[in-house]
């Protein structure tokens, strides 16, 4: 096809990195020409993925600037907090087209940042640069840009289930109640007494309670929606599943709204996103509705009683929430439609 | 031992009459003589639980109050809705004590009982007759008694982690919001495809938004302790394990409380009771630390920015939810310790 | 496209035909035109599979021959034992091609199906007429066919990792051993105590031992290949996950043949067959790393202290034994290339 | 009690010293006197394992033999391969007693040992001493000693599962093929990708195909039985769970025996035993039915068209696989019931 784009993966030995891999194999625009690993070039792809077996290039090429400009147009980073803050100026420089998974550019303040993250925030000129790509909320923004800060899981998942409310003066953002729950996907690959199977397995806990570097990005988004500084309660647990996120927020209604009124609202502010998918009334949403898609499904339960919102919203977290909306952001950025080559069902059972 | 007491036990093939076995066979004072099943009276046990094989008596024995009177002190009902609220009444007339593990008589308005669990309510004398075994909190009230409606699993888990703030004014009570989440065991072992293992498996669910038969009772307790109505917000999650119920909670702090005041008031609200553990700062508790025990472990997070605590509090819905806490009620009916066969160590992991 | 076909699938409220439905709404040269259900005929497809909202026919329709006829090329059956042997006859006779994913037509000897499923088999005439669709081995009998009999889960991870070692007469056929294991996504999605995630999480089981429906047809295509009546032990468990099965395969070997020689041997045999993967010495495939996709992988040991092969084949049961290689079936029905539309990646992890 | 005994756990903070932990709590003759870990010493128990909060001691001791001389009677090592070697020896000189639940003495030759775990074995001293304390089989040279090499998880099951027959020559014990499954606690608690949770989750896997360093265990205990010399082909695999282990085993049966007669054969062998359940024809344990518990459960099924039985063997590795079984050997050791302490139902569900 005359407008294949050439990708490379940086970070490829992680699940962020696999899982653009496995997207972008079936993207009819693209091609990917070189997957990258700081620590293991030159081994086998196939080594430390074997279900990538005879599927993508055979080995692990090594972080070079100069060759990644030579092969690819567009690179995806999908490395761990820190690299792509050193990482993309240089990527950039060569004419590279940047799409960010990780943390680093997200943060308009590089103060926020060091707080949160713990580490010495990217350069002011890249903060500003780059463009949080929450594609159903900041989509259009995204066009003919070149540095795409990919949202994060449980930001994407939570402002796509609050944003259209917020907006509407729905309810009171000082209200807002958090509540998460991820998959051990989210965690990483890397290893620890954290993610050790027998550890996690029939068990379930909360972790970084008030604490999670999501937090200022959540509220960075909330408070530019609602035209004023929103603050959240953000709690974060750990599900012995594999994939999947759910965000179960809560808020004080403002006004009277029914629980079909915010499926209306909803639907309507989500009109021609095939990507948002809303429950009707009655149902919410479970994570298994969506796994291995770029689908984020809301479901809504209004309780007369205590006149508060309850917002179910759903998605997978490797894929909306981080490769599948990469390669969305990868699809505005070049003027496809959003959908390209991420129209696949979810996969259930 | 000259104190021996017989023991019954109604539904022993469902989940809750198992457990109520397994923690019976290890009861220094109690023997069981009645294991009994209106389905499948004269089969084998171990054609139902493998597991009991050549542990526990043979067969199962049918419904028969006059048999079981003759053959037993006390009856543990492990009974879906419904059962105790006739059965009962009779089970005391014959003389025997009883500890109910349904919830049929937990909420002393019959018409609160009949809007929650649609179904008609207990008679009012069982409803004013029978005592909430919160032991804890209520466990005063249980001695010498012969009606124990034993608590609902959320609420146990909910309560123990709230009471104590309410009771002292430090959170406010219009604001208490729960976010609950239990295993699968809690669903019971019927069948249905809301249990099936690949319907569950590898997905997080919420159920029952605003409408679960929990709310009133939490509520019911809640009220009593604030000296005035309390309206809460509480939501049910299905999570992927077996065992296990997590309760997240929120409420905005009236005064000034820290982290750390919140644990020295709880641990001095729960001093002598060795089945509160509270974390220390900085850590909340795993459903996996309490797996298999009567144990009920809390931790608590004060976020300055918002003015919020979050109470995370977690137990063994089978055990501290249901079987083991209706041990903890024989204890004390009985004038024994509360903790007499109750004291094993989680299982871990 | 001026060659796209149209599918209807019956059963498409079973994890078989659910899955049909996502292998083929990827597919460039079929258009799905009806969902079937028999019993749930008119209500919305995304009633029974949340996860399929908005993606594909909104309604069920009602199993009818004259209107399927009317509307598609090719019909799937995803239905319990016993429907095809009614239904194929049927379709057949309208025009329609036929993809039988049940057990119905795989088994010649009608006496055979009888003993082992304990239903009446299908008519002679069926028996005949249908090709058993092990599309590595016997893929060159399907193209032009209109009735395929998909081949079994278990037999298709078993055989594809059997069969040239016992054409080669490597392995003494009368030695195998097959201890086989299954994710629960394989029993269906059929309610039963069997299938209750309380039950089956955190337990490892065998079940029907000696008696699986499948072992008939293992030994059909063995005996087959052999050249003489192959009789074997085949042992099938339930693992406690969805997808995935593993064939652990145990023969003594006949002459010397080291782990490389059987590599060598494999690789030779599925030249060009891009769904099998053989992995290198030392190294065995893990059911995981082949989630989601279409391929089969396999690896081996040869103990020269026992002088017997262990081989380990690997394949999803829902797609490569079931959905997805009936649409690899569908391909060479039609001459397209085998791997039309089924060139996914694993999903990983 | 005139008769307690005092214990020391050596490598408490992994999941067999965890157990020993857990199991001791529960025996009426015996009192935990030191936890003690060599890289923690000092640390609070309950920052390794805060389930155990408020149950056993606070603080982890150092290694220092003389110490636990002055405050032990018994000393329980739960230590990687290679410590209890150079440890065993200096404990039993300071008069103490040891039960080693490593695999450092549990075989006779030291050059099999350096062959299989690849590092250098216990003193030839050392292993002439200790005894195997497979307790149904061999537990009459148990008692009095003081120095017992506990068997390994896989040799438990697959040994009381195949001794039987094998003494009575009801097998060839050349065709014995043993197909294992283990849980994910069996790998410990030491971190890597292979215990990562993305990884096992939903996932199934072969590891150590023809290289466990439990054959040649399973192997030296076969081989006295039989009276020959005896190998086997044994496979181990990773079941996506955290506790549990079963023995599929095959072999080719020598005379004329029914299932009905292993199970009457299999009977009378382990009369007396609490801990070996045999189960009826037509029924096979799943390792469910003996979590948390001391119990080794049994099935058979006879295969007249092989002339193969398939004898199916479960445990609880970390309990009749690991600390059970030591309690067991304790309780022979010093001539009380062997089930003293042990006699508490599976887990379940």
């Amino acid at each position: 096809m005359s407008h294949t784009v050439r990708a490379a993966i940086i970070g490829a030995t992680g699940y962020g990195g696999a899982e653009v891999i496995r997207l972008l194999q079936a993207h009819p625009y693209v091609h990917i020409t070189s997957v990258i690993s700081t620590s293991n070039a030159g081994a086998p792809l196939a080594d430390h993925f074997p279900h990538l077996q005879e599927i993508v290039v055979d080995r692990l090429d090594a972080l070079d600037v100069e060759l990644i400009a030579g092969k690819a147009d567009v690179v995806f980073l999908a490395t761990p907090a820190g690299v792509s803050a050193e990482l993309s100026p240089k990527l950039l420089a060569a004419g590279l087209k940047v799409i960010d998974i990780s943390g680093d550019l997200r943060l308009k303040s590089s103060s926020e940042y060091e707080q949160w993250y713990k580490k010495p925030a990217a350069s002011a000129d890249m903060l500003e640069r780059s463009v949080y790509g929450l594609c159903e909320v900041f989509g259009d923004e995204v066009k003919g840009q070149d540095l795409i800060a990919n949202p994060g899981c449980y930001p994407t998942a939570s402002l796509l289930g609050l944003i259209p409310a917020v907006e509407a003066g729905w309810i009171d953002p000082s209200t807002i109640i958090i509540d998460a729950k991820s998959g051990v996907s989210g965690a990483g690959r890397g290893v620890g007494l954290g993610t050790h199977y027998a550890e996690v397995n029939e068990n379930f806990s909360a972790y970084k309670v008030n604490k999670h570097q999501h937090i200022p990005e959540i509220e960075q988004a909330l408070s530019r929606v609602a035209g004023k500084p929103v603050v959240t309660t953000f709690t974060t647990h750990l599900v012995p599943m594999t994939r999947g996120i759910m965000s179960t927020m809560y808020a004080t209604i403002q006004g009277e709204h029914s629980t079909q009124d915010f499926i209306d609202k909803y639907k309507a502010y989500y009109e021609g996103r095939k990507f948002v998918r809303i429950r009707q009334a009655g149902k919410t949403p479970a994570t298994k509705e969506v796994t291995g898609s770029n689908y984020c499904d809301i479901g809504f339960a209004v309780d007369e009683r205590t006149n508060r919102v309850t917002i179910v919203s759903v998605i997978d977290n490797v894929v909306k929430g981080a490769a599948g909306q990469a390669i969305q952001n990868l699809n505005l950025m070049y003027g496809w439609d959003e959908t390209t080559g991420l129209l696949f069902s979810p996969v259930y059972p």
